[in-house]
C-alpha cells in the first residue's frame, strides 16, 4: 500500500480477491456515552463495528479510514485515548489506518496519527456538541467466496459463536445505576471483569469468519450487532425462509438473562447457517471460540422458539436493538 | 457488484487494477450553508469532493458510500433534494451508491434510496444541530499507474485545467451580501449563471485525469480544493522541489480577481506537472476542458510568482483555504 497523504489511498488487493467495504457512523449518546465509556473503549468499539462486518462476510480486513467530528471543548486527552483504543485494535488485526477526512484541523494536534507517515485527519466542528466517528473498513475475499446473508436454505442448521447477552447486561446495569455512580470515563481496562469486556472491548470474530469461509461451510452469515432475534430475521428475510431456534440451546452468558441473550445487541458474535450435510464439519470451537448449534432453517417463513422437549413452540419476536436511545 | 444490504458491499475491481479510496466529511457551516446552498447543491458538492480526489489520481470512480447525520428538525424535502443532487452526479459518472451507514433511521424515509435494491442509510441525530455527510468514493486504476503528488521533478512543466477563481468569487459575493438577500435555499439550478455553476455545481475533472493517466503524461497531479497556491505547495513539498508560476499565465475566470484565482478553493480543477520532453503532447483542450501552462518546477525549494516580462519575481505566498470559517 502507498499513497497516504495523497488525494486517495492506493490499496492493492490480493490477486483474485474482490473488495469488501463497510462504513459505520458511531454517534455520541447513540452508540456510546462519554460518561459510560472511556475514550479508549470508544475508539475500540468504533473499529469493532467495521471489522465485525468484514468477519460476517468471511473476509480479511485490510485497511480502515476514520473521519472524526469533535466538539470544540473536547480535551486533547480524549482524542489521544480514542486513537490508543482504535490503533491498538487495528494493530491486532493488522489493519492499516490508511486515511480519512483530509480537512485540516485548526489548533488541534493528533499525536498518535502523526507518527510515522500518518497525518492528522481531524476537523474540529466548533458548533457540534457531539462526537461523531465514521469508520470505513476495506477487506477482501477470494472472488465469489464472500458469505452473504441470503444463502440460507430450508433444512440448514443454525450456529452461533461465543455466548450472548453479556454486553446487553452491562448496558442494563449502567441504565439502572444512579447517575453519580456511572462516570466510567477514566475506568482502566484492567479493572474490567470478563463479562464487562464484552461490552467495553468486544472482539470481532474475524478468525472464525475466515475459517468458515475458507472451508466454504456457511450458506449464510451475519454478525449480531442488533440482537439474535433481529439478525436471524434478517437472514430469513434475505433468504426467503423461516427458522426455529431451540430455547435451551441459546448460549446465555453468565450474568445475563435469557431475554438479553435473545435480543441484546452490540454482541459482535457471528450467526451462520450450514447445510445439514456439513453439520458434522463444524467443530465445538473455531479459533478458540465456542460454537453452538441453535436450530434449523425452515421453508415456511416466521421465527419460532422451541422448548427443551421440542413439544411446544412460541413465536420468536424480533426486537430491534435501539442502542442507547432508551 | 452485489451484496447491497449485506454486512459489506462487495466490489469487483477491473482485472489488474488497484483500489483508490478517499473519504471527505462535509459539514454544515464549514463546507456549505443551508441558507446559501440549495439541498441539491449540497448533495452534488459532497460527492464532487470525492470524485475530484479520484480524478486527481487519474482513476476511474466506481462506487460511493454515504453516511449522513441529520438534525431532528430538518424537513424531508431537504433530504430528498440532497439525494437528487447526489444521485444525479453519481449517474453522470456511472458511480453506484453502494452503501453507507447501516444504522436504521427511526421515523425517517429516504425515498430516492429505497428505490430499486438500495436501502435507506440514514440516521437522524436528534441532538446534533448540524448536517454532516461523510462520503467515501472507491475508484480504481491499472496497477502502478495512479498519479501521485510526489512525482514532480525539476524542469517539469506545470499545467492547470479550466479557469480559476469563479467559485471563490461567488463565495465572496455571498459574504458581502446583506443577510436578508442571501437565502438561496430554494434557488433553482436554471437561474444560475455560468460562473455561479462553478460554485454550486462544480464538475470533477474525471475525464481529464483519466486521459492524462492513460498516456502516462503527468509526473504529479492534485485537485485544487484548497486553492492553487496551496496545492502547488503540496506538490512541491511531496516532491521535494520548488516552483515558479508566470503571473500572466494564470487563467483568471471572468468576474474573479487575480487573488481569487491564486488562492481560492473549491475549484476542483486539476493541477499537474509534465516532464518538459512531453510538454508538446499536452493539447490545448482535453475532454473539452482548456489546459493552460502555468510555470516550471525548480530544484530549489520555494514558490515564486514571475512577472509578464520574466524580469521580476516575488514569493508566492501559500494561503490556506479555510472554507466558510471567515
Amino acid at each position: 500500500m502507498c499513497g497516504i497523504g495523497d488525494d486517495c489511498a492506493i490499496l492493492r488487493l490480493p490477486s483474485g480477491h474482490e473488495a469488501l467495504l463497510t462504513t459505520d457512523f458511531s454517534l455520541e449518546d447513540v452508540h456510546f456515552r462519554r460518561s459510560w465509556h472511556p475514550a479508549e473503549t470508544v475508539g475500540h468499539r468504533c473499529l469493532t463495528r467495521g471489522l465485525s462486518d468484514i468477519a460476517a462476510m468471511g473476509g480479511d480486513p485490510l485497511a480502515a479510514f476514520l473521519s472524526l467530528a469533535l466538539p470544540a471543548d473536547l480535551p486533547q486527552s480524549w482524542v489521544d485515548g480514542f486513537f490508543r483504543g482504535f490503533l491498538a485494535l487495528a494493530r491486532r488485526f493488522k489493519v492499516t489506518l490508511a486515511g480519512g477526512d483530509i480537512a485540516q484541523s485548526p489548533g488541534m494536534t493528533a499525536s498518535p496519527l502523526t507518527r510515522g507517515r500518518r497525518r492528522a485527519l481531524l476537523r474540529r466542528t466548533e458548533s457540534t456538541g457531539k462526537i461523531l466517528a465514521d469508520v470505513m473498513v476495506l477487506g477482501s475475499a477470494p472472488r465469489g467466496s464472500a458469505v452473504l446473508r441470503s444463502g440460507a436454505c430450508p433444512g440448514d442448521d443454525i450456529f452461533v459463536t461465543g455466548s450472548l447477552g453479556a454486553a446487553s447486561a452491562v448496558l442494563h446495569r449502567l441504565y439502572r445505576a444512579p447517575s453519580q455512580q456511572t462516570d466510567f470515563s477514566t475506568l482502566p481496562r484492567t479493572r474490567l471483569k470478563a463479562g464487562d469486556l464484552k461490552h467495553y472491548y468486544p472482539t470481532p470474530r474475524v478468525a472464525v469468519g475466515r475459517w468458515l469461509r475458507e472451508r466454504r461451510l456457511p450458506s449464510a452469515m451475519i454478525d449480531i450487532s442488533d440482537g439474535l432475534s433481529s439478525e436471524l430475521s434478517h437472514i430469513c428475510e434475505e433468504s426467503g425462509t423461516g427458522a426455529w431456534v431451540a430455547a435451551p440451546a441459546i448460549p446465555v452468558a453468565p450474568g445475563a438473562t435469557f431475554d438479553e441473550a435473545l435480543h441484546g445487541g452490540d454482541e459482535y458474535e457471528l450467526l451462520f447457517t450450514v447445510p445439514a450435510s456439513r453439520h458434522n464439519r463444524i467443530p465445538d470451537r473455531i479459533a478458540g471460540v465456542p460454537i453452538r448449534w441453535l436450530g434449523t432453517i425452515t421453508r415456511k417463513t416466521g421465527l419460532w422458539l422451541v422448548s427443551a422437549d421440542m413439544k411446544s413452540r412460541q413465536p420468536l419476536e424480533r426486537k430491534g436493538w435501539e442502542h442507547f436511545s432508551g
